[in-house]
């Protein structure tokens, strides 16, 4: 077996809680570079930005350059695919029941 | 902001390829522990253990004791969970539509 897979770096990408949270952040709407910065205003500039590449390279996150800003858009696509991993179609509806059950008896 | 969420523990766990191995082969049917060591027969023994601590301790993996036998169980809701953080019920089809379109394409 090989210990890795094709989507390592997205796993690595979202093994950190910065990461999660900046794409928390893009849920809704993209986001220009300075304005996650100025959501995050305990992580200094350049850290923002690391940690923007590292989602940019596992294609969680799409940048795309407007005049001098530079937009962050959420890719949804690897998601969907973990999900699609160990879920899959048949699977969809049993977990959805479970997820229901779940949240009545809680 | 907090560094860390309540799902750290989650993609922790899936952050190392020899656990997506394990979760993937618990995908179709539970295993006995046995059996999965079997699967894995360059990983030890002890080590391919811990790594099914860690997900159970994730709850991705629900283990249970029959006998001198352990199955362990794939639990799929904390990936649905995932899923919904970053896409929910609104944007589903126009993820669909957006992996369509690039498997065609590709």
């Amino acid at each position: 077996m090989s210990t890795l897979d094709s989507s390592d770096a997205i796993f690595k990408a979202l093994a950190a809680p910065t990461r999660r949270a900046l794409l928390d952040a893009l849920k809704d709407t993209p986001r220009t570079t300075g304005d996650l910065c100025a959501r995050f205003p305990e992580i200094d500039r350049c850290t923002v930005m690391q940690h923007l590449k590292v989602l940019e390279d596992a294609e969680l996150v799409i940048a795309q350059r407007k005049g001098r800003e530079r937009w962050n858009h959420l890719n949804a696509l690897p998601i969907k695919h973990i999900y699609e991993r160990w879920i899959g179609p048949y699977a969809t509806q049993a977990v959805d029941v479970l997820d229901r059950l779940k949240t009545n008896l809680g």
